[in-house]
């Protein structure tokens, strides 16, 4: 085993994307939320899949992509998911690993297969995603590696983790190691419904773990139940240090400790395919929270990596996210830690 | 079973292609030849995979592209190949159909995996492939559904099908009964390295079977072993009907019937990945054909199926081909058929 530092493990549910064109008209035929993810099961996945236009394969799973471009800034990163011992999970494995994510989390060698995610991506380049979980919902407390959590600067967990059950004994653990060993926390909202179903747990975890926050407009203001993005912002400095709050095309705003730093979005040739915007902002923040950057220098990180992913199909970045990076290295001045 | 006639069946090695951006430093390391085609065993895919960066999957498979170009451009279109009942067997399944391509081939119950091609693709677009045959060795005589031969006006044969002497029995069965229906043949040489390893098969075949041939210029010159393109076009005449040879960016020429049609490639912004670009040119030449345009609008026709294809990442057309095609139907004047 090997035991450097690591900037951030990021736990969360394994998953291979198959992506697709649509047109509206085909995600409304569909009976799907536009823009929305919707937990399908295998027969759902299937009857969807059937329906969908030809598709490629390409890893993600929104924690995963997190770590995937973390590494891409020349961060250290590891993940903590479940795969299936199939192809998808071998994809899955290969695409991470060869970014230099560390993946150590055995596969399961019986029961469903490698999660997919269905992702129909509509010519206003918005996507809406139906997830088979399959195998990641079978991660289990074993499956956290307490060394690597040590190791790891930030514990980094993506909301739709709240989703399978039997994953929750899984995430409590590698929250308690984290605390444990003196690290922080960080949290994904993921998306508005994954907030609806569990508002409840997310305020309690926010207010007793969470250290620095993600969410989207339509998250924070679900997760808050108010009616607008200034009165959630108004709210988040009682409830964790750092929360950024991403706005798409209005860039991102981050509170903390009294501090509000508004970030306009960075400028985008032809926005393809939004998969994975916020996983990348996620990474480039992170990023540059463990570089010492000062809030702006995360937010605008975050951005930079954001408008790279959306720039093309998948949520990966395409070229290494520490090529964007120019000029010196961020400000070290005013840094959250 | 349906029994509406078919434009074209095509008869290929079913494969998904695994695509990652490489430099030619790395396409070296491998101990690859940059823009050919080798064929690798289980542990050699195995190791080249674990060398490559992350990658996306994508349905491939020379002949396969080519049926699924014939489709895109509204013509119908079957395809026969032999994948094995796993998951990138279903992949290649789904895109297939997906495009409204018949596709009726049983899924081979046990044996090696579904076919695998690693492909490289280089800064200069150039790609660089490694085949992983694996159940597409499968194909047998049995495969050869007799009714689906005769519903179709072409049979369309990848040249890599002579690689596995087990298919070598099924593409002469298709071949039998393509004349015995009366239909026509058509052949594409596939890479030059497999014109190397079964020149005397191919010149035979395209003497006795062959009514319409597809090559590039470095697979026309070494299939006659001449020193230039030239050369080999001045023998074509004597060996099938129509010959159409791609060029790259110089475009195609048309041999037929002492009929030489030069056609310019047409226009693309930016070359992304030239994988699939021949078997696209195919897609539309045949489209033209059976659609009764001359030798020029077939050309014509592949160059713009060409150009989509090489604008992208993956061998299947992104954007229906029936769009690109503006105006009034190709001139239904001098029609080979």
């Amino acid at each position: 085993m090997t035991s450097h530092p690591l900037d951030v493990v990021a736990v969360g549910s394994a998953i291979v994307d198959v992506l697709t064109t649509a047109a509206d008209e085909e995600v409304a035929a569909a009976g799907l939320v536009k823009g929305a993810m919707a937990l399908v099961d295998a027969r759902r996945a299937d009857a969807l899949y059937a329906a969908m236009g030809p598709a490629v394969e390409v890893s993600g799973g929104s924690a995963a992509n997190t770590a995937a471009g973390v590494a891409s800034f020349g961060g250290s990163a590891a993940f903590v998911g479940k795969v299936r011992d199939d192809q998808l999970g071998e994809v899955f494995t290969h695409d991470l690993r060869a970014v230099g994510v560390e993946f150590a989390t055995p596969p399961a060698t019986d029961g469903p297969s490698t999660a997919r995610c269905l992702v129909m991506v509509t010519p206003d380049a918005q996507r809406t995603m139906s997830t088979y979980l399959g195998a990641a919902t079978g991660l289990s407390p074993a499956d956290i590696d307490a060394g690597v959590v040590a190791r790891a600067r930030y514990t980094y967990l993506e909301g739709y983790l709240w989703d399978p059950p039997e994953a929750i004994d899984a995430l409590r653990r590698a929250v308690a190691l984290a605390h444990q060993a003196d690290r922080r926390v960080a949290l994904s909202l993921s998306d508005p419904f994954c907030v609806d179903r569990h508002r409840k747990a997310f305020l309690d975890f926010i207010a007793d773990d969470v250290d620095v926050l993600f969410a989207n407009e339509a998250e924070i203001v679900s997760l808050f139940e108010v009616p607008a993005l200034g009165d959630a912002l108004a709210l988040l400095p009682g409830h964790c240090d750092v929360a950024a709050v991403t706005r798409g095309p209005l860039g991102s705003v981050v509170v903390s400790a009294g501090q509000v730093v508004e970030m306009p979005a960075e400028p985008v040739d032809h926005v393809v395919d939004t998969t994975g915007a916020g996983d990348l902002y996620a990474a480039g923040f992170l990023y540059g929270l463990v570089s010492g950057a000062d809030l702006a220098g995360c937010a605008r990180l975050g951005g930079m990596a954001a408008a790279e992913v959306i720039s093309h199909v998948g949520a990966r970045p395409q070229v290494p996210l520490s090529t964007l990076v120019a000029g010196p290295p961020p400000s070290r001045s005013c840094a959250p830690e």
